[in-house]
This record gives C-alpha cells, sequence and structure tokens, in this order.
C-alpha cells in the first residue's frame, strides 16, 4: 500500500463487500442478453425525454442565467413549496416549505444524516433486512447497527420496544422504508405506525422515514406516512423524485420540522456540496407543474410496474418449485423471494451463467447472516423478459437444488 | 432544544458562525442597488444559456432515456475522458481517465476527501489565509487545522517544512489553492511548487491541490499545477466547471492517480449520493466539446474578468486612502485588501448601510485571528458598479478611520 493511501481511513471491509457484489452485478448487466432482476433501475422508456428538453428551452428563455447560477442550499423556492404541498395532501396535514431541503436524492439525505447525527460507534436502529444504501452511508460515519424484528406487516413493535429498552447507549435513530420497502416489498400496516412512532418518541429516538415508493401504488388505499403522527418533528422524511420522473436528474427532499436539525441539515449540505444543481431544480419543478400531464405519467408508471409485477409473482407461481417462498407487493419496485436450503450468493454465480441476475438477499442484512433470500426488482424488464428471467433463474434453483 | 435536536451533534461554533456571516452578507446583496464584492459569482451574462437548450435538445434526440437513469459513480465516460485530455495538456503529462471522480462541484470533492482521510480531531495544513468552504467542509469531520504561513508568492517553504517536522501527530493532507487563490487571488511561484510537493512527499503527507481559477488567466504564463511535480500519486488534484460554463450545473473533478485513494473516494462518492447528475454531465461535456465556441466562450470570460480587475484596482488606487493595502492579481476572481487599524467586521456592518459588501477577511483565518482584511470579488458586477462600489467602500472606510 503506498504512502498517500496509508493516511486514509474508511477501510470498512464490508462496505466494499458490498460495494464490490453490487459492481460485480452491474458489469454483468451490461452484457447483451443478460435479464436483470438486480438493480433498482425504473422503466427508461417511461422517462419523459421530450418534455425535459421543453422544460429546459423554456426555462433557459425565460429564467435564464439565474437557472445556472449558484443557488441557496435549502434548494429553490419552487421546489420547496412544491414538495410540502404534496406532502400536505398525502398527510393531511400542514407543511412548510421551510422544512425542505432539497439533496441529491436520498442518498444524500441519509448522508447528511448521517454526517449530522453519527459519531464513530454510534449505534442506529435498521429492519431486519434493510435497504443497502442506508447501510452505506451509515457506513462511512462508523455507526453500528441493532436490527429490529420485521414480518410481513413490517417492524414488529415489540422487537423495537424490546432493543431500544436494552439498548445502551441508546440508539441515535431509527431508520425504515415503511411503504414498498426496499429490498422486501412489504409495507408496515396502519395499526403499527401509529405505534412504532409512539415508541420511538417514549424513549427520544428520532426516525427517518424514506419514502421512496409512496406514489407507486398499485392497489389499496394508501397509507399515511409515519411523519403524519409525529409530535414535535420526531420524525424526519425523505422523497425522492428518482420514481417519479428520472433519477438522472438527482432531486430528492428531506423535510424536518425540528428547527435545531433543520439548520443542522442546511449547514451539513452547505458543506458537503452548497447546493443541489439549480438547473435540474428547475426542470424538475417545470415538468411537475404541467399537472395533467403529470398525473397522466404517473398513472402510466403505476400501470407499468403493476403489470410487470403481476407479471413476475405469476412466473414465480408456474415456474417455481415448493421450496420457494415470494410475496406480492402492492406496489413499489421489489419482490423478495426465499429459497429453502441455497445460498443465494452461489446462486448469483450459477445463474450468471444463465444469464439472469438478482440481488443476494444477505446484502440486505448487516450482519450478513442470512443467505437464503434475493430481491427481484419488476420495474426494470419488460414482460416477456420477466416471464423468461424468471423461468431461467427457475430452472438454476432447480439444478441447484439438486 | 428539543429531544430529537439533543440527538443530533454537529454543532460547531465557528462553522455556524462563518455560515451565518455570509449568510446575512448574501441577504443584503439581494436588496437593489445594493454593490456585492462578496460573493464568489462567475458573471451571468456571460453563460451558455442558448447554448444549453440546445445541448439539451441535442442529448435528448440522440442519448435520450440513459442521458435521465442511474449512472455509475465515477461519471459518465465522456466527461472523464475530456477531463483528463484537458489536464494532460495543461500538466504535459499522461493523466488516465480511470484516475477521474466526477463530482457536485469542488466543494463536494472536499467533503469526500474529508470522509476518507479525518477522523475527529485530525489535523489539516492550511494556507493562512484558507478558502471558507475548505475549512466548512472539514469542520464537518472535526478537523483540527494548522496554518502555513503565506507572503504574495503563496506558501512559504520554511514554515510548512517547520510545521510538518514539529507536528504530532502528523496532519492528514496539506490543503491548498496554489493559482489566483480564493480568497487572496495570490499565486504560488514557480520555485517553490516543486519545493512544496517534495517536501510534503518526504514526510508522506499528501497534497490537496483545489485549482478551480487555473483557466482565468489575465496576463503572463500559466504555471504547472502541482500535480505535475508529483510521485507516486502524493497530490490529488480539484477541478471545476463552476468557473468555466456554470456553477448551477454542479459539475466538478477529482483526479487522483493513488488507486487506493481513488477506490475509497468511489465508495464515499457512492455512500453520498450514489452519482452526479446524469443529465448535468452530459450538457457540460455536449457544451464543452462544441470545441471553438467554447474556447470563444473562455475567452470572453477571461476578457471581462480582466476588464473587472483592471477596473477595481484603478479605483482601488483612485478613491482608497493611504492606510488601505491591496493587491493586483494575475487572475481568477479576487482582489485582497488590508485597511490597518480596522476591523473589517465592524466595518461591514456600516459598509451595508452604504449599499457596498465584501466578506471580511476573519472567514478565512480558522483561528478567526487576523481582522483588518477583507476579500473583494471582481468577477460578478459590471465595470461602472464596480467603480462605484469601490468608491463608496472608500468613503465607508475615511469615515471609519476618523
Amino acid at each position: 500500500m503506498s504512502t498517500i493511501s496509508r493516511s486514509a481511513k474508511f477501510a470498512e471491509r464490508t462496505s466494499r463487500l458490498r460495494a464490490s457484489t453490487i459492481r460485480e452485478m452491474l458489469k454483468v448487466t451490461q452484457q447483451p442478453n443478460v435479464i436483470s432482476f438486480g438493480g433498482g433501475l425504473p422503466a427508461p422508456e417511461l422517462f419523459p425525454v421530450a418534455a425535459v428538453a421543453e422544460c429546459t428551452a423554456e426555462i433557459m428563455e425565460e429564467i435564464g442565467a439565474s437557472a445556472l447560477q449558484y443557488s441557496v442550499t435549502q434548494g429553490i423556492p419552487e421546489m420547496r413549496t412544491w414538495v410540502a404541498q404534496r406532502l400536505a395532501t398525502q398527510m393531511a396535514r400542514d407543511v412548510s416549505a421551510d422544512d425542505v431541503l432539497i439533496v441529491n436524492g436520498s442518498q444524500q439525505g441519509l448522508d447528511l444524516l448521517g454526517k449530522i447525527f453519527l459519531d464513530p460507534g454510534d449505534h442506529v436502529l435498521l429492519e431486519r433486512p434493510t435497504y443497502l444504501g442506508a447501510i452505506q452511508a451509515f457506513d462511512a460515519y462508523q455507526a453500528q447497527y441493532l436490527s429490529v424484528e420485521t414480518d410481513e406487516h413490517g417492524i414488529v413493535p415489540e422487537s423495537l420496544e424490546r432493543i431500544i429498552e436494552r439498548a445502551d447507549p441508546l440508539p441515535k435513530f431509527l431508520y425504515l422504508v415503511p411503504t414498498f420497502q426496499n429490498p422486501t416489498g412489504r409495507t408496515l400496516s396502519i395499526e403499527r405506525r401509529e405505534r412504532i412512532v409512539r415508541i420511538c418518541e417514549r424513549f427520544e429516538v428520532p426516525i427517518v422515514e424514506d419514502d421512496p415508493y409512496h406514489e407507486l401504488r398499485f392497489e389499496g388505499e394508501p397509507l399515511p406516512p409515519l411523519v403524519s403522527f409525529a409530535r414535535n418533528g420526531s420524525v424526519i422524511y425523505l422523497g425522492t423524485g428518482s420514481k417519479i420522473v428520472a433519477p438522472g436528474l438527482r432531486i430528492a427532499w428531506l423535510v424536518a420540522s425540528d428547527p435545531e436539525v433543520r439548520e443542522k441539515l442546511i449547514l451539513a449540505k452547505q458543506g458537503a456540496d452548497l447546493h443541489s444543481g439549480s438547473l435540474a431544480q428547475y426542470i424538475f419543478h417545470r415538468f411537475v407543474s404541467r399537472r395533467e400531464a403529470f398525473a397522466r405519467h404517473l398513472e402510466a408508471i403505476v400501470a407499468t410496474y403493476r403489470g410487470r409485477r403481476d407479471v413476475m409473482y405469476a412466473a414465480l407461481g408456474e415456474f417455481m418449485p415448493e421450496s420457494v417462498r415470494f410475496n406480492k407487493p402492492e406496489g413499489g419496485m421489489f419482490l423478495w423471494a426465499s429459497v429453502a436450503g441455497i445460498d443465494t450468493t452461489a446462486l448469483l454465480e450459477r445463474s450468471k451463467e444463465e444469464r439472469v441476475v438478482f440481488v443476494p438477499g444477505v446484502s440486505f442484512y448487516p450482519q450478513r447472516d442470512v443467505v437464503e433470500s434475493m430481491r427481484l426488482n419488476f420495474s426494470n424488464a419488460g414482460e416477456e423478459k420477466i416471464r423468461v428471467g424468471i423461468e431461467r433463474l427457475a430452472s438454476v434453483i432447480r439444478s441447484s437444488a439438486r
């Protein structure tokens, strides 16, 4: 190892392992004829390509240079007002635009939360399993993890209560994806939502609610986000434009009503990159402000993903052996499957050869201690590919089980 | 203080102070008739407004959805190749596109370097005075600072050597802006460039070379960046598109040839925000690839800023009392002035009333121990405004000195 790299910290072994798993998988994905259930990519054919060109032309014509200049750390006022209004409608409760901070994808929101809350060795409460990107963000601050048990209705409140009671020191926050979770596709039941907020408030543990898939509901009634039950700013909310417009704009938002937390987040964002792209914010805002067109755009995404989920669910039922268990999420982009008796990391090696990939479930467990599950993405590939891919995967599983 | 904010760390008093100074100043700047030498804003009338609309239309037509999709953490290959080639020309030495990481403005480069190098309490070597944004970035990692003396030719090598020799523990890196420095406008002499690299290599202290103004040279021969003298990747280089295209795109780059450091930076970037905006990268790349138009665009920026520097320098000579000392930088966006016997923080209060603002020099000293200087930006206001503003400022100084 060279001189300069000896000075650098951040050699986290597990972080590298996770990163390299994903990078290896993405390499395979780029090969022709590989069907990928691996990434968490939206369907690119639904991106508003023509509208982005039109919106940019309008912005350059009407707003001009100030859309290319430095702008305020919190985000452009138009974007913050739009976020506040949309969230207020979902919550049936007022949201102030002052509480909104525009960030570069939810990933940056997680990073900034790590930066303001976490010192090396601090504890964070996570769902078991949890979103991989959150582990990566918090790893950079040398966090330690306490995993809360989940079932098909999300976090088990009794498990949460027991773990917090025994915790010493108290965890810095609970991180969760309550709706169409990444990786499992599960949704926290309405009964549990308020209970979990109350438990955390009782122990004075803040909640970070990551809600990227809220608008991707295929059936059933929308559930109120946890933040709608919060008193005194106990829940920090994360939303994103990546799933409803396009991830390449890197537009997402953090909503925090506690004034101290908000101030620290703004300072942290200022030190991290001054502000999010001005032009990207204007483009995003202009696109979502075409209200009818945006509503139709969202309906098309939901209809397409619903169709793909249905095809994947049906194909799993048709092709998979009995040893494979899987769920039928009511929305989002992922489905979760378990293969009794098979380590899915080893399985991935064999399925790469058969040109079908997924993310082994072990990546979503901070302790890397559960090996028989997998995350299957259904938003990216078309219906025919999904069917063929599941058939291929089933055949790899059958031959592995022998 | 509420429950949730008690959990949060990052209450750095000086960080807040610096942030609030700047925020207060920006508020004043937005008032009509205020002439601002405060911010570090490029001239917006030179932004390529029409070209950005054209480039976006071409990208949506030719590249389409993949310019809106998630992309690789390092940055799109086209951008990395462009950076490598441009830097190679400046250095007269090969640069590999593999060494380039695209970031959201140099500020993010500084943040990622803090993240991979700094544990709480670690020491960083800084110029005295130094760039404010660097202090803000490193403050978030609870760094401590060792200040190296500078004169009109930049860092004094003997001071650097003495401080490193006495340092215990060894500093994690030296951060400097060697060319048209922010805040002083000074340029590190050619004689000192190689010496400083050799000193740091001898003590195995990496150098972070922040070079945002390299292309904004008004006269004289370009000097080779420090990285061109480096052996074994001892210098990490930061460049930016903010000063040559537009800051609102948030496109900048880190160049690191040490493979371990590079790998850690990529991991850190992945955890921080996955990748920089795909569309912004494509727009930037397409604009700079119109080679002749881009060359003319750069010439126009240099000519305009040269003219403004000349006007500011002449006005300072014409209006200021003898007690005011100032320099004539060969490029960049800033000029540095000292007012014997006057605390410029107090002076700013009075000059706000006279509708002219600047940044008090104290903000650029980590220990906040030098109070008689000020940074004057000459890139943003037009020539007539510069003249009027300097005249106003001179009158405030004269009345304060009485």
